[in-house]
């Protein structure tokens, strides 16, 4: 498969995505950690035209320089950006506009390739692939948001469904000793998944299957929303703040639970792994269960012996370097490691995860109280 | 003219404002004071539906119960409503949707007046045209907030002119004694104009001409904006706090100052008058010039004497009842009444007012810190 | 009496309020409106070294500079000073220290009386004496509140009794007309009460007694805090915001109301007068007694026909220059005309008020969510 | 020495901290971090009254039941508490008040020790007073922030001097293989120090030195605080929103750098340990020196060859859970456990942590913004 073969497949899906969606779907923001659908359009767009084009193809014509202030998300290093919060006032550029922009910047890679790139640029250009299979991800986080707090409660696909993946119950033993953690090999990684490094683990089991919806009403029926024992303080705070009862997305309706998925409202269905919580509830959960939740290098070490990949599994680990991490110079260097404070990993997939976009070595990572995610809960103990 | 006619008219103008619109800019919501110009639509036709439709046409079905949550600004009356503050969150119903909800209203209104409607019916149907054209008004102002706050500065529309509006310069002297303020006679009021009544005014002068760019900009490079001595104290911590030096949609680009007018940006017009200022701002002026803003009982009692309706003027009145003001029954009866605290009066009209909406006894009312509404500045003495 | 025994009574009259304290009484501030004692006491003696022994007492020797900056309150002409909402974090200078300074000012003061001061400057110091009983009322609110807000309800003086004021019930007729209102005469004044001016005012009724506790839990009992119906849209919102159910103070325990006063906590005396309540709260009970609160005109035209003097009485105008209001040059100006925006007038006085401050043109105002001043309830028709 | 000689002792301690203070200096709370000293006196009060004497003393007579509320901080196991905030709200109980119940409570607990207690009762004593020990050491934090935030800087102590800790400059090369991290032995351990288990570290250095103000200063006149490379992204936001240029208590004042100590203000010294920097500012300076913080590993692993104590040094180790952690049952599990989110440990100790307080296995730990505390910075690579 060409570079550009591999291109039009991640645009062309990137399009897919949306294209259930109306106009106004593409401008809202309800909350400050969901964008705009039509701001990822442009966002993953204009990662190729700063870091690919400007910089590397001689005689590009910049297609609109204010859209690198618009469409720039968090690169310092490339100058002013639209604060996050403002990203939803912005009527445009239009959904059109940004469609436009996108062809030019796609006719214009595929100019650039006829060439072959150096291995450097190649490098880019597959970051900048994984990058927008990381935005098609939140794409569907966002968008399910958007639908699924609208009063209307539009279905994105009402025939949408997510793919099986078979489980078995129960626990695997780990045995106490060295493993080796962390990206080996030839394929892509991130630079946090550096350096591959050996841990000692204690001896520990680690459940075969995720936490399901029926599973998780017990947590709620006896009450563990209401039992401080089983928070963190600030987990307990949050709780009482938001007033939450339930996981994102739950709607009980004279009695009856209710889910919001991208088909719409539907009665909830027990024997699906519950989604939607918060790193709070997951490890409330476990503390209910007796349990906790694996750490993020169990999690990798035990891996290779259950499937995974319905949702994200909060891990009891703080997002942290690996030894001998070190940040790439320049502005691909703010990729991950200036976030390595404050926040929890996550390991595994979820159905909105890119085909050929999850390992094992993968490390995802958000604040413990976010919940729009697709996450999802595995036991440990 | 049949009150179909009239009803025709101004539901044309209403669309006539949105046609330069894109679907995108009908959804935003920048800040809480500004409204998705698509929800006004729906809003001004809700009106008509839940205050003539439903209670009096018998047979009329429902268009959509939801639109009632949706649409709804905020008659406690009438239920729930979606929070002001949400309203930018919703990307459906769509810009479409709302239209059709629109032509069904609309026609079944056809359909209701091919009888004729009772007296009090009438009334009601007054009142819902004069609250469309507030909300026509009320559209250019968000328009123009939406589209002058995107980086992008967008024209509205490159052809568009004001209205001109000739004025002398000077002053008008009054006498001190009784004069009759209220609305008397038979057209159109709304309650807060009633009842009319005796006010007793030493005298003053009062100036004929608005306070132009020029004078205004004179204010700003005499210091005025770091001069605490001519601010009401909020004034002043408002000044600090949001960092004011200019009026809203002024932009000092490498030394000129430019203007967003609804044509896009522009150099600043020295002999326009000054608008976009809050009340702070106009009281401070007044001050520095050594004068103060007329109350709107002066206002009224001169306002056959000089033009008027550039742009509405800040009055140094409270938004307070006349004697003998009451409130109608029922959820019209939220009109006016319940926010006669807290707020400034505002007298004459602007560009933006809707032709036949505006005459001298019309009390507007605004917080004393908004300036997204079209209003300027006319001294007293 | 000699202006030195004029400045002796009002000095010891401060002291004496706060005679009962703890020094720990002196030192918090649990909501921004209340000023720590301490700093009361520091502020009004710093209001004599600042406008008199600074300025006209040659050779005085300043006694601490970073007073100047401690005790300025918000008179922006005489340099920064503490903001008001860090006033309760500063534990120096003690009450020990105040007192002190304020030895130390009263000796200078003596010593400057010994020769007459001009006419001017005897001005000034009336204006500092009654600022000085202004800061006494306030004393008595910002104790109160201290206190009434302490888990442990502490006292202030378990033997405090208010004065006797018989009312007679019942409502007075005034005929329409015009009527002269604000200061005229020798005595001392407020800039705020000038000019005296005629307005005109339609005829009405005004009742000779204020709302009792009694009638007051009617409105409460008779769901007056659940229905909207009768708020203004901001005072509803307050209310929502804040879950008010009753007056400040009052507290439902085991089914029965009880009442913080200066004397602790005491079961609720129905034949009292209402106090502590909002402008909100007022302008809602007139509502749902079909009545509404008289304008501060129609109170004074009509105060010497009714007693007066429990508590301050909401007026339903806002707070305004009269005409031909203007500003004392200096610092002197910033007193009064400069929060005339946005606050409520209130007219009367309270049991707070010192003997000889209170008179029938006084205009007191606050914002009108406020209810930690002494303040009740009287209803016009 | 008995238990009740070593309760004697630590309880004078806390006494002769507090004794240079004022009583109003026992009051405040400038910021919610920081307690009023007061509040401190009794709140380890009540933990032996609360944990010890209530169910274990047959007879006793609680002192005040109110106290239960006011002094309760965070056990939500032993009933409503008053929330941090609103501590410095509170002028009652007095200091007097507070001392009269420390010495109630004294009196009980050595008559309880008349007899010997039971092993387990033991332990929560010597918990209790490792508790009271944590306290004096938020005591100087919390009394150096009141003082050096008051604008009069007044001195804690002119004499105060910390004490002498040698260092020798360099670094130590640790080999990579496997450690042991975590309590063991005799003596008392927080339960956060359990389990004693394997880690595997790879080769490191770490220098034998903190960082001193000079080496600080170099960072700050580098443009540090202006360069977003070395910063992550939340301690970015922090900076800027906060407009931090330089570490807690640094003045610059006239050009020349200023220090608040516990003797006042004095001129920087640039010999001494910088202090008083949050984790973003230590990570920071780390990242501007090509290095990086150690983990709480490494730090352990580690601490035998080097001098600390001068202060506590934050590690790149987020607070979680150790192999095997386990909460204690009932009120005292609160302690630690769920405090294991979104913090980062601190290793060491400072000049404010009592004497036989510290051991190597010691775990501290704050919010990454934190800079009261008193804190510096170790460096490793």
């Amino acid at each position: 498969m060409t570079l550009a073969d591999r291109y039009r497949a991640v645009r062309q899906r990137t399009e897919q995505i949306c294209s259930p969606l109306q106009t106004e779907d593409y401008v809202v923001q309800p909350i400050v950690d969901v964008s705009p659908p039509k701001w990822h359009i442009g966002h993953v767009t204009w990662f190729f035209e700063t870091f690919i084009l400007k910089p590397h193809f001689m005689g590009y014509q910049e297609y609109n320089p204010d859209y690198n202030y618009v469409f720039n998300s968090y690169y310092e290093t490339v100058g002013a950006r639209v604060i996050r919060t403002d990203r939803g006032n912005l009527s445009r550029p239009t959904v059109k506009d940004v469609y436009l922009y996108r062809e030019y910047v796609d006719e214009a890679i595929y100019n650039f390739l006829c060439h072959e790139p150096s291995l450097e640029i190649e490098e880019l250009f597959i970051l900048g692939l994984n990058h927008e299979e990381q935005h098609q991800e939140l794409l569907y986080y966002d968008i399910k948001y958007i639908l699924g707090h609208n009063p209307l409660f539009p279905a994105y696909d009402r025939n949408y469904s997510s793919p099986k993946i078979e489980e078995t119950s129960g626990f695997i033993s780990m045995n106490e000793g060295i493993y080796e953690i962390g990206h080996t090999g030839e394929g892509f990684n991130f630079d946090n998944e550096l350096n591959r490094h050996k841990v000692y683990l204690n001896a520990y089991q680690i459940s075969t299957s995720q936490v399901t919806n029926a599973e998780y009403l017990e947590f709620i029926n006896n009450g563990g929303y209401q039992d401080f024992r089983y928070w963190h303080a600030e987990g307990w705070d949050w709780v009482k703040t938001n007033k939450i009862t339930a996981p994102l997305y739950w709607h009980l309706i004279e009695g009856e639970w209710f889910i919001y998925t991208l088909r719409g409202l539907e009665p909830l269905n027990l024997n699906d792994s519950v989604m939607h919580i918060s790193y709070y509830e997951a490890s409330a959960y476990a503390a209910w269960k007796g349990m906790r939740l694996p750490t993020e290098f169990e999690w990798e070490a035990a891996a290779t012996q259950f499937t995974w990949g319905k949702s994200w599994e909060w891990t009891e680990s703080a997002y942290l370097p690996y030894p001998g991490f070190s940040k790439a110079p320049g502005a691909i260097g703010e990729y991950n490691g200036k976030f390595m404070v404050s926040q929890q990993v996550l390991r595994g997939a979820s159905e909105a995860t890119p085909p050929g976009h999850s390992r094992i070595t993968y490390r995802n990572f958000f604040h413990p109280n976010l919940r729009w995610l697709f996450n999802g809960i595995r036991l440990a103990r």
